[in-house]
């Protein structure tokens, strides 16, 4: 992401130029403090409207990917957790954006010091001055209200079928409100990171790792699915319950991520920002194209057959993998990053296994490996960077994130527990938890 | 809704201000009808395109609610319903567009003369005058229309499993093209309750109130499901097939959400309109989470367990409840105001248990009484409105809609029919009514 | 300030009066010649924007009917068909990017001599010249791109539970690589047909009529499913594993047809084009809703239940013929089109049968026959149209494509072979090809 250029005061100017010209415009503005910028912002800045248009745009494709990541996470559990599953997801979501109003926006982007912002008095600027800068202040509160509940719904995908609710929502409170907004606050914020010279344009560590971390840190101290490995520890495949949500949930997040990509231009009131948006759409879909077919291929050639949860993860890794850096690639070079990202994931979802570390939806090779990939490509193609700071900035995420996570996780453990006890994790956490099943007619589900 | 402030006069003459600079400018324009205005409209002025993008936007966002109802209903009866289900949500939102063209437009919109508008001889503006305004009329039709459907989607939810397909579509024939078009030109149309000082901004009453009334009418003289109350009166949990879908649904519904809410600005062209557009976004979504969590935290308490089905229904309570007032609050408000609503989902339902008024997805507690309250809320946050004219709005929508719905109800019941027959019931209505199964591999769909 | 007025120049000279008054203001634009063009792009220029704008919305949204055939196929095959056909969906959108990325947006649209474009050295224009014309060149890319997935979506509808991963993944390469770019350069490109007078706005020949005949070939060549037509040749239904998913698709489709025919427009920087964008959104839900309406009621008529597989294909049919004019029709006339597209339908599915060609989804009757319909209509309301030249684009098209399509596909089996065994047809096609069946936990899925 970047940071919009024209400052308040040239905008007044200009909107000063406009009254010369038309006195007779109307005046309806309510926020602006000067009468220049006032009467500017009357007659509508096409710019201004244009950059807070992107990010509401951006904003409401990104929230979707919370229901992508619901049916895909849905999908790919058994039968008798997917209420469960679903309920995590609407929850965090909701908190997301209770503690990013809470304390979240305001932490990570309100006079950073380099390490974190502001916790108190004010977190979202309350209305009334909503309409400072070169676009609406809510509408950017907006957009980066969904990207934290993003790194959330990581979270939620690996520790799948065997954590309880209320220790998962726990943790959500501090991921969104604390550990995510501080992290992101070092580079978006303009902390020291971005001083360096890091850069991570969407997110490949920002969200997704930093989302990959906090899971693997559950993962470790949960411990894996009581039948995910055997007595001699070879892993027992689980099949998730119904691959056409798995794949509904991909196809959801991809549309999505257009908005999480296209929209951290920033600005589209330009005609080289919309043109670099366009770019940004484009290269997005190459990668994400360039994941499908590399896990195709691969998949095809290692197992002899094409598993479509592989392909479904190369799509998501493609993704993941331009996100740190989708504008400055040839379009080539956008389905080599996307490929490659496609080819972590067929290698990397049987080496978690060697480690027994149980991740039910591949959100650990997806999000932070892939994540980790993307970071590390950005100085290919884009000259400003250097592959020292990009690995000094996934480092000092991956330290931060994961031990605090895992901190926060043994609180949690210690206190309220986090693992459902084995007969409700057989029985299935939509009898013992939510009580309601998610498929009650089909009785298959009780049999597993 | 408001309505937008430019004249047409005042456009023209802006039109010729600009012709005096610019003589050279290219006319493309087809459709203005003095020159002026023509050149105006032919160089193209941003801020009818921002609101006529606006229409466009909310108004495809809207739509895509019609999916939503379809899967949440379709997640929240039985299997052996759920082709019928879905039949009806693509029927109903056809009709719904059919009769918004051909009477329903024009009733609400054209000449009305404080009850109602015009039936005779026009109803949306033909092609040739589509250009008019401060927007595209087009999109402006486009944009009510989905709202109208919304309207029909309510009662379709609570009148499940035991309604026969052709008396529900008579109904939406007559609710669509005349119920929700008189009663909306009461307040859109700038009618009696307008003039009042009635105020309900995208329609907390007129839409989902609405809604709720003439589903309610229906569910009394309809009856219950033969199975959901025993032999002594006692309450037979009835669990809906697919947790999934409702999911689905849910998050479809608040993703159309923002549409509804945040294009009911009816104007984007100003940085003044684009940031109240902002402030819905935010308040859209806060209002939601609002109403998940106090229906999560709330199950948990009363049931012991967190009950997805409630909190799916919190968070649409907290969308229909912010939907009278989504601008003035500030965030905390908002958050306020929709968890309200969702405390009110979790006491409304069994209340209705108590009349044995049989609500399959819960549409009432939801859409009407969460609807009343976010309509009696307003005056806590906006200033210019009443807790008197609020009520007397209020009582009015319900009165004219309850007892004009039972009217027409009663009528279909006496010319065609109304349910289907026990024999029916038990079997399903998609063998009964549709001749198919919607999960035919399924056995288990014909157990129950 | 409004920007209604301004020419070009004019905004020239304001980027200019801009740039001498804030010497400091950043410069961007990268892309542009000249000095006064560059400041105008610096400054913004809104139509560029608009334009950018409609093509990315568009494009986001016919993205997503991707989504939509995969839901609707997946719907309509039998549960041990389904993660085929999902794996099917998402591969070949790939390689429809990948491959119009390669070859195809150049073969389209670049210099084309009348049959068709360049081929080599370059396809999509390199992010350094992205900026040209009046819009964002990798916007155009990427709204022409999601075209070409939606021809290549057709095909895998039709033939479906028989055919394999590879060689229909073969055939997805030159049809979207060549096939579809060739045939689509002689109207949309500029070539013979479009010379001649040939009109088709969005697509129901180019689009869909193509990707019909595509399917049509691989239909006669492939053969029917083997428990489709009985011994004595009587036709066998093979009801669809889940209507909720079809629905699904089909909303999706609806929805994202808006961008489809919306942003066919391509341009809605003036009064006049955002109107006329308006104009298809409405026309398109209305031929939509007529098909709906025909359908119902025909179905009730002829079969005297309502299939709700025939409302759906119904939806899509009114889609498919109102795409080849969406501008033109008043209201009326939209319905009445989509209605025909509707009867169509209901008419000639069964009229396949009685040939043999098994049409799994109907996309036939959809895609092919509606869309010849749609595209035979335009005269009827585009007085620059006539029926004789509307005939020669069809049966061009139809012969090109239905003819190179065959020979294709004839290579492909004698080369690799076309269909799965008859063992692995029984067992299903997700045991043998993808080895992860849909639901696995749903016993039925091997019963049948």
């Amino acid at each position: 992401m970047k940071f919009p250029s024209l400052s308040i005061a040239g905008r007044a100017l200009l909107g000063a130029l406009a009254l010369a010209g038309f006195a007779a415009l109307p005046a309806h503005a309510q926020d602006a403090a000067e009468p220049a910028a006032e009467a500017a912002a009357a007659a509508g800045d096409p710019a201004f409207i244009f950059n807070t248009l992107l990010f509401l745009m951006g904003g409401f494709l990104v929230m979707w990917m919370a229901a992508g990541f619901a049916m895909l996470e849905a999908g790919m559990v058994r039968s008798k957790n997917v209420s469960m599953q679903l309920l995590k997801n609407i929850a965090l979501y909701s908190i997301a954006g209770l503690m990013y109003w809470a304390v979240g926006y305001s932490l990570m982007y309100v006079d950073v010091n380099g390490y974190f912002g502001t916790v108190w008095p004010y977190s979202w600027p309350d209305a009334g001055t909503a309409n400072e800068g070169d676009y609406a202040v809510a509408s950017d509160w907006f957009f980066q209200m969904v990207f934290v509940a993003t790194a959330a719904s990581i979270v939620s995908g690996t520790l799948a079928e065997r954590i309880k609710l209320w220790p998962f929502l726990a943790f959500v409170v501090v991921l969104t409100g604390f550990i995510y907004p501080i992290a992101g606050s070092w580079q978006w914020g303009g902390g020291w990171l971005s001083e360096m010279g890091f850069s991570d344009f969407a997110g490949s560590t920002l969200v997704h790792s930093v989302g990959g971390w906090a899971a693997l840190a559950g993962a470790l101290l949960l411990g894996a699915r009581s039948d995910k490995y055997g007595p001699q520890g070879q892993v027992q495949p689980i099949p998730g319950s119904n691959m056409a949500l798995a794949t509904l949930g991909t196809f959801i997040l991809w549309l999505g991520w257009f908005g999480f990509n296209g929209a951290s231009q920033l600005a589209m009131g330009t005609n080289s920002d919309v043109s670099d948006v366009s770019r940004i759409f484009a290269n997005t879909n190459l990668a994400a194209a360039g994941g499908v077919i590399a896990a195709l291929v691969l998949t095809q050639i290692v197992y002899k057959k094409v598993d479509i949860t592989f392909v479904l993860n190369g799509a998501l890794a493609g993704l993941v993998s331009i996100t740190a850096e989708p504008l400055m690639p040839s379009p080539f070079m956008a389905i080599i990053i996307g490929a490659i990202g496609g080819v972590i994931v067929v290698f990397t979802v049987p080496l978690l296994d060697k480690f027994k570390i149980d991740d039910v939806v591949g959100a650990i090779p997806v999000h932070l490996i892939a994540g980790i990939w993307g970071t590390i490509a950005v100085p290919l193609t884009n000259p400003d960077t250097s592959f020292g700071v990009q690995f000094v900035g996934i480092v000092a995420y991956g330290v931060f994130t994961f031990v605090v996570s895992l901190v926060v996780w043994m609180i949690i453990k210690a206190v309220i527990g986090l693992r459902v006890s084995p007969e409700e994790e057989l029985t299935g956490l939509d009898v013992g938890e939510v009580g309601v099943e998610a498929y009650p007619e089909f009785i298959a589900s009780r049999v597993r």
